[in-house]
Order: C-alpha cells, then structure tokens, then sequence
C-alpha cells in the first residue's frame, strides 16, 4: 500500500475543524499529522472535542511553534477567522511553496481586488495569492481545482444559492434581476465562539432574520452569479437563524425567461446534476428538508411551479458543516491529491 | 360590580382553546361556564391540559349533549376544525341567535362564496351566515367588529402578512405584482393532530417548506390584499416550519412605487400603527424576533433597506397562538362585549 | 387609590431582572421606578430585552451613579451575581436602611457563618445582615417574611427539593441519610453570560450532568434538611442540563420510616400543600411536567410507589425563573409589602 | 473478493430501521437484499426516509409477500413491534432454518418464561426460541454470539445501565440492594408512531418521568443483574424524555461495598474496558454527555466520588439508536458472520 498523505489542520477546535476531523478520521489514504488551535494549544483534541478522546490524534499546537519544512505536509486545511488567513497562508507558502492548502475562511473566495477591498474595509495582503486562489465550488470548477494550489472553499450560503442558480443563469434560463434568495441557516454556522446572542437560552424556541440588506456573503454571490449570467447580477439575500445545529435551506424566487416554465427549469436542474455524486434533484413539486441531508455531504434541490404564471420556487439545502464546509473541502483535497472524488465523504445522512 | 359575562369555548382540548383558556383565566369581565371536546368529553380540563389543574373549570362536554338556551351564554369561542364549524355555528345560531360568536377556524374568512368554493373544494353550507360575517382583523375593521354578532378570526399566516402590507397598499406606496411573502412558523400553528410529520424526532434539528406553490392561506391573503389595493393582487407565498413551538415571521420582500423608498415605507408604517396598542414598529433598519412576542398579543414589525435600488425588505412577527389566533380571538371579544380592546391580553411577551 | 410603592431592580439585564419586569409591568400596587444595569447603562430596557420596548420603563442605570436616598424606593430587587451582591446591599441599606430587599442572589441565603466561609472560600463581608436575612422560601417562612427587611430568595434547584422534602423531614416520615436528589435544569438557570459552553450548539441535542459530587445548591440544601430533620442530613444530588429555556424538574428517591408507605408520603404533601396558592399535589402515582408549570408561579409534586418495598419516587418541578426565583421574588414582595400574596404572579402557566 | 452476504431488514420504516440502512450502506461485506415495512410495502425506501432517496436500495415488501428460501439470506435484522416479532421469527426459522437473527425487539431478551409472562401478560409463543436465544451484549456475551443463531439485540436503557454496572456486580464492588438508575432518553427511543404525547409542541421545550415505579425495560435490567451478582437484584430505575432526538444518559448512584471507592470503582471499570473498541472510560472525577456519541456505536462511562462517604455517581451514556439499538445489531452481525467486530460502525460521533 503507497503511503499515507501528510494532512494538517489550522484552527481544529472550531466546529469546521471538528467535522474535518470527523470525516478525515476515516479517510483511508490520509493522516493527520498536525491540529493546531492557538487558545487551546498544548491540549488534546479530545480535551477540545471530547468525541474524539478515545482516538489517537496529535496534540494541539500553536501555530507560530510549528517547524513547516520538517512537517512535510502535503495538503493544509486552513480552518482560521476572517483576516489572519491571508497573513498565515502568505507565510507558510514562502516556507513550503509546494504544499497544497484548502482555505475554509472567506479570505479568497473573491477574485477581484476591488470587491474583497469594498467588502472587507482594507485592502487585501496577499494580492497575488488572492489571483492564484481558485474557488472551490467542485461541481463548477472541477477542472480547476484538480490542478490548483490554493482553494478558496465556498462559504455555506453561497454554496447552497450556487448550486441551483449557477447552471440557470448560465443557460439564461431565469430574469438575473428579480432574484429572491430567502436563507434560513442552523446555529453552527455561526461558529463557537462565545457571544451573548449565541447562547442557548437566546436562540432556542425563536426564529430571526439578521443582516437584512447588507450582508458579506452577498459579495460572493455577486461574483459567481455574475460570471455565471455574463453580465452583473445582484439578488435580494436575506439570512435567518434557525434553533437548530446544522442545515441551511435557501427559498429561492425566480423567474423563467422566454417562456421556460418551472417544470423547464426541474429539467435543466435534473439534468445538469444527474451524475454528480453530491446533488440530488427532487421529483418536481418536491421539496426538500434540512435533516435528511444533515452530515452528509450531499445538496437537495427541489423546484416546484409559483402559482404566479412565470415564476418558480427553488428550495435547496445542505449541511452547513459538510457540503457548506468541511465535506465540501474533504471533496476538493480528494481532487487536489488525485483521490476519488467522494472518499471519505460517502456517508448517508443521520435522520432522525 | 357588574354581572359577568358568561362565555364558552368549543372545542376546547386544541392548542388554541388551551390558549383562549390561559387568557381568560385572567379576564375580570367573563367567566368560562362551557367547554366543549368530543373526544375528551367528560374529563376535566386539567386532564387534558395539565397546567390548568389547579384552577377551578367547567369539565369538558359534548356539543350534542348542549342545551343551548339553558347556557345563557353571552359569547362563544368556536375553535373546531375548518368544515364541521359551519353547520356547527349555523345550528347554534338557530337555537340562540343573540349569542356573539368569533371563530377561529378558516370557515368565515372567506367572503367570497366562489373563493370557498374554489380553494374548499365545495360549496360552502352556510352562505347567509358567510356573508354576514366580518373579517375579525382588529386594526382594519375595528368599527365593523364592534357591531358583529359572527367574527371571522384571521389566520396566522394571514394575519403577520397583512399588518404590514394593507396600510401600503392602501396608500398605493409598494408595487402590488412583485409581493414575496416567506413565512415561517412554530410547530402549534399545525396544531395537536397527531401526525407522524409532526413527531418532535421527525421535525427537531430541521427545517423545511411545504405546500410550495399552493397553500389556503393564499386565499385569505388573495382576498384582503385584494380589498387594500383596489384591484386583484396574487402574492409569492412560501409556508415553512420551523423546530420551535410558538411564532411565525414572514420576511416579504417588495419594490416601492413611483419613487417610494424603504424610509419611506417605515415611516407609513411607523405612522399608521403609532396609537395601536398591539402593533409596534421598530426603529428603521432593525427587525424583530419571534421570541419577542412570545405569549403576548404584540405584533412586531421592522423595515429595512434591501441593496436593490426601490426595494425594501419587510420583517414582521407574531405569537400564531396569540395575536395569530386566541389573543386576536379575545380581542375581538373584547370588542363585541364592549370592553377595553386591551382587557387580560395585556401581558408582556415571555422571553427568555 | 392609594399611591403606587416605588420598586427598584438591581442588574435588571440578566433573565431574573427580565422575568422580574415581565411579572411587575402587570402588578396593579407598585411602579418600577429604577432599573440597574452598569454595563448596559445608558441603555432602555427594550434595546437589551426587545420584548418591552412597547412599554414604558425607566433607562438602565450605573449603580455607583444612584443617590439612594432621592429614589425613595419602598423595596429593591438585588440580582446581582453571587458575591459582590454582599457589599452593594451593605451599601444600600446603610444609606436607606428603611428600604426593604428581596435578594435573588446567594449571598444571604446560608445562615452559618462557617458554612459560607466553607463553600464559598471566603467569609462573608456583611456579617450582621448575614443574622438578619430570612430565608425566602414562603411556604416554610411565611411568618418571618411578613416581618423582614432582607429576605433570601431561595435557589431554583433548593426550592424544587426543598417543597417536597421539608413536610416530610419534619414529620420523620422519611429516612434523612437515604435521599438522591436527581435535578434537571432549563439553560436559564445558568444565566446570560457568554460562554462557550452555554451556546446553542454545545447545548442542543444534548444532555449532560455536572458538578457531580461537589455543587454549592448542596450547601442550601444540607442547611434548609437539616433545620427541618433535627439532625444533619446529606443528600445525594446531582444537577443536569436539559435543552430547553426554562423548567427545573428533580426525581428523588426516599425510603418511608416507621412503615411509611408512598400513599403516606403522598397523603401528607396533599395535606400539607391544600391550601397553598402555588404547590399543587398531583394525584398518587402521576407525576408533572416541567411544561406545565412554564412561566408561572406553581411547583407541581407527584408521588409514585418504587417497586422496591417501602422506597417512594418523588417528582416535583417549578419554572427556575418564577418560582425558582423571580416569581418566588415577588411573592416574597406582596407578603413585605402587605399586600395580596398571589398579586401579578397568577398567571396560569403557557404551554404549549 | 469473496461474495458479499446477503442481510434482510424486516421493518424498515421504523428509526431502528433507518439506523441500520445508514450503516449498512457503508459495510464492505454486505449487501442490503430485502427491506420489509408491512404498511409502506411498494413504496422506495427515499419515500419513507428521504435521505436514502439518492441510494439504490430495494424497493420496500410487505413481510407475507416473501418467498423466505428464494431470498437465500445470511442473516435477518428484525426491527418488528414487540408481540408479532416472536411469531414472525418463528416462521422465518421454520423455512430457513440456517439464517442468522438479530432480533431488536423485546421479544428474546427475558430467558425466563415466567419472567416474560409476568411482564408482558402473556405465555411466550416460541418457547424453544426463547430459551435458544443469546443476549447480544457483545461486552458480555460475545463468545456465545459468535455461534448464536438468534441473538436478542439489548434495550437502549438496558445497555446504558449494564455496561458499568455488570462489572461492578460481577466483583461484588457494590451492594446490590442499593442502587438507582436515573435514566434520560431522547426522543427516539420512542420509535415513529404517531401518538399526541410524541408531537414536537407536547416535548420540545419540557421535560418528564413516565413510568415512575413500574416500566418493562425493568425486567432486562433484573435479569442482567441478578445474573451478574449471583442474586436477586432489584433497582430502582426512573426514564424520562428529553427534548432532543438522540442519546440515553444514565445517572447512576451506589455504595461501595467492603471499603471499595469511587476510584476503586472507576479503576476496576477503566481496566474491565481498556481494550474495547465500543467502551471509554473517562478520567475519574468526569462525565460524559450524550452529544459526544450522537451517531457513533461508543459508550463513554465517568465516575465520580458522591460527597457521602462510600458511594459514588456513574454516569454512563450512548446513542439509544446506535449502540443502544441497530449499532449494537451491525456489531452482533460483525460477530456472527465472522467480521471484524468493528466493521461499518466505526464511525466517530458527530458533535456538533
């Protein structure tokens, strides 16, 4: 048997870190060799995560204590905040030019300087990195990401709005500016930290929408749908939160233009997805549920007729945690280092 | 100290006669001399609804076994499912035709014998009764309400959709063509059936749409859009549940007309509702929670500028147990017999 | 009408401070006149509980910026945190020493010097009020509570096992040195402060004991056994987070003395608790549910028979914000006050 | 590759069902050939648990349909309601008497014919199955499951009590007279029939006893026991439903006998499960939660000193649908069909 790949992660006592580690733990060819969480440095991943106690796992390091040449890694998965990640990455590729790393962070996910800088509030510091960086949507850029260095891993929104609109609009099947994406995401997506609307007692037995109007995933949004339909694209987004773990499902409001009905734009879904292993297409006029995808790497789609003549309703879902994170990165490394594609990720859902 | 008014409540072992009994356990003006349950009848209200225990209430009976005159009931409650309610009220109001009656189920909503008939599919079994029934919306037809012998309580749904919506309508500030209503609910709204889809291990961690395209909600929302505007308005409506027991909030997106902007709209709003004492507008820009209203008759509304040049996002908010059905149902009441509007539904929502 | 009596809340921005404001809004005999909150201050009360932007209540205030004295308030709610609640009443009280206080914290709640220095790591700093403080459990205390200026309100957990046990300890029906208390808390009881295990996601789905062995309720409990058995009684008591807002519900295992049966234990809890406006005693061998209670002031205790010979199974539960404290609070108020015990806090309880 | 063996599930639609369909589709060894679900028969299995809607699967078959010979299975997962299972089976071995059973009903784990007349009402109607039957707790019992032919998958409240327990008994650690299982069960466990007291508004936000005195899954823990300490046991055991989907935890309070210790304790279980890939035993003094072995087949046991001298707490817990049902099955299987014990179900646990 060839050797097992090097494989390490930046940032591992977050949620995003947690379900790699999950999902990595079976993975037949890899092996982690490096967890790092600065805050927690020192302690075991079952300290952090007490699942994983009774598994053998390096301990947690801080990153600034690690000797990058003599890891020799092959694949990173970058698991860090917003802003860090661009100076981490920066730095560990001036001293390991030839690993290859999948960034969990939004950090290069935009392409145009521009944009991140409008977004963002500053400009970006690792401008040529921020070129080289491919986003990695597998089932849009497949090609790409085989060949890539850096993969900038869609953010779980973006994901769950890409998947169904990106093959319309590229097929100028729906109007590009009457767009209505309602999004509705489960309580990890909002990371572990410790804030006072995150609480338990906050955020049980309620429902919100928050960011109305304004909202950074809408940047990446922007960017995709707008290459998708070749012209600019700017759709209505409205995020909520719903009292669960995992799940995002986006209702999604559309259009049909010359004359394509709902049931057309079922078929282009239909088709466009028939092979690919992590999308699924409802029968038309069904709808799918967050908890029949939760913890599998897979996205459900279902389009069904709006009683308005012309317009559908596209309702689309993914755990947040897989397909919207760690899974969808697990399925570019499986690329990046010439794996199958759904190695590892092959789980069914855990419903109930 | 005057006589109180004597009150019943049919069907009574439902989520929102529990609802209606919380609240008038509190009211100084009625007593509650009859509660109905056929399938319950005989057993005390507390075996069905073992909170109230404790508290000194009529046992459940049979509607048949009711000797109507002997009752000398004031006021009644009708909280039966859609159908059977209508020959139920019709026979009623044969025996005792000075009784006052609000209604809580879906059969008087619709004023239209057409409109019934399209989304029940059959014709409806008490026309008179139908067209002589007033649309219990308190903020909209106030006046009407005070005079009604039969109130026909608005649907939930309905209800946290039109209070935002009529006054723009009314005053012709939004487009009435491009509505998106996304709703969602807590799990009471589908009330105590018990129904697999319904189990807490079928509907806990998750979240879904269903009846995507075609709900009878719309037909309520159909109608009293209709009625603001002046002319046929057909909405985009999505319905979804949430794993929460009590709210709904509906995220509607819209497009002002002839120049009008989000500000715009929040200020009409703002305005309108400035002296209703269950209507409560926030500050521009914010948007409320359903955790907020939880228990109380409040409905919460909040406006918001979409990135869309012309386009507002509106989030609006109630208790579907409270204003959405028995909290509106006692505020009617509280109408009909001439009482303060505000009388024992005053509480204060219960957060956390 | 004679003129309202001025009440004060000390830290009103945590869940007690909250529930405090929702009960007292509705309190026809007093006004709430200040609000504290030092790191909210500044703030109104709607902009950290949205829930009562409708009403009208005074700004959140700094402690240290109060001149006591010009407040002329009749009485003071202090839910301050454990500790330094000590030296703002010592404070308070030694410049309006007429003022009465009802104290949510527990501060004042061990009577023993020792035993505070003991649990608490330190002596206590307000000796003598230490002597003076009664212990707020009404229905044990009544008489004494009539008469104090500082009253101890008990802790959630405490009264929960305490109603049940004391009737039954003072009569020596049951064995002291035999009792396992298993309590189960709402996430509410563990307050509102950010911290990572408390968020949604590390509390949902989930259920975990601890402070197994060693918990500071412990020392309430051995005090508040004890004075009631006579002699020291130790309990067995294991405290567990549930995922849900409120609701504390404790399963304890006793054995009868002297041929005590479980219908004896029951028979005199029923006997015991007849009168009382907030214990109600279910019939033998039911058992409550901590929905049934949920936002009222009512503890519900049942009593079955083990099937081990001689040994009974006791199930009591209370919301731990009303009855568990805030709701406990006021009733402490009315008797302090003289007015009506059940006043403003006779709401039935809401489920669902 | 040798042929892979052919594995029937006869009740398919149930959650046990579900849980081993997710497990199943992911061991190298087996194929899934007949799914049985007497009431959805005709209908795809991604119609009754649409998460498995993208896998082929067979098509689901009412249980009378079946030609058993033809079938030519290995082995029989047996999800049935408790009654019908032991007639049903017994059929089954009359044709195809070389199949392997894995029963996880209720219907084989009482070995005495009294005992199960006494607590199920009725004379066993497959004696000779009954006393043919092997407990299939592997920890216990795995060298007879290697050779059974029936095996009597355990109850999920039974396992979560017999793991650290029958060690303890076995070495007379404990006194056997004194123990209590405070146990806590997800909703799950209740399978997905449709009942009022299982609808999301009845759980969700609450928590309860049921059963207080007397419950079924009392019978397993006696026999078990007993046998273990070579003596009439008795315990007192209490369930109660959480709000959540997943996960039994067990509080569990003994005296040590003979001067043994907490630490006594734990060190004797930490040694008894040192090598067991299903068993962890956390440091002393910790205890576990039930979302750290939500989906995975472990069990985690903590243990720590009561502060009354001579006894202490253990709390043990696992997932009532993995290891506590068809995780547990897979295992059995594992065993029974000469794989590794381990194969399929080594899943670590998704938190969160």
């Amino acid at each position: 048997m060839a050797e097992k790949k090097k494989v390490g992660i930046l940032g591992a006592s977050g949620y995003t870190g947690a379900e790699l580690v999950r999902l990595l733990l079976r993975h037949p060819k890899i092996e982690l060799t490096l967890l790092t969480a600065d805050r927690r440095a020192g302690q075991a991943m079952g300290d952090v995560f007490p699942q994983f106690a009774p598994y053998s796992l390096p301990r947690l390091t801080a990153i600034d204590r690690i000797d990058w040449p003599q890891q020799q890694l092959d694949l990173i998965f970058c698991a860090l905040p917003h802003g860090t990640t661009q100076t981490v990455i920066k730095d560990v590729l001036s001293k390991i030019p030839d690993v290859k790393i999948v960034d969990l962070s939004a950090d290069f996910r935009l392409q145009s300087p521009e944009a991140y800088a409008k977004w963002y509030g500053h400009a970006h510091l690792a401008l040529e990195l921020q070129s080289e960086a491919v986003y990695g949507l597998v089932e849009v850029y497949r090609r790409e990401i085989r060949k890539a260095r850096l993969v900038a891993n869609p953010g779980c929104y973006t994901s769950c709005a890409l998947l169904p609109l990106i093959p319309l609009l590229k097929a100028k099947a729906i109007e590009a500016d009457e767009i209505v994406v309602d999004a509705k995401s489960g309580m990890t997506g909002a990371g572990r930290s410790a804030k006072e609307e995150m609480l338990f007692s906050e955020v049980s037995e309620g429902f919100h929408a928050y960011g109305v109007g304004q909202h950074r995933h809408m940047s990446e949004l922007d960017q995709e749908f707008s290459k998708a339909a070749g012209k600019e694209v700017i759709a209505s987004f409205t995020p909520h939160l719903v009292p669960m773990n995992r799940g995002i499902l986006s209702t999604i409001y559309v259009r049909g233009r010359r004359g394509k009905t709902a049931e057309d734009l079922h078929a282009a879904l239909a088709q466009q997805y028939e092979k690919e292993p992590f999308v699924y297409v409802l029968p038309f006029g069904k709808t799918p549920q967050t908890r029949h995808v939760r913890g599998s790497n897979m996205t459900f789609i279902g389009v069904a007729a709006d009683r308005q003549p012309g317009r559908a309703i596209i309702v689309s879902t993914l755990d947040n945690l897989t397909k919207g994170a760690s899974g969808q990165a697990v399925q570019n490394m499986n690329l990046m280092l010439g794996f199958a594609e759904t190695l590892a990720i092959d789980l069914p859902a855990m419903f109930p």
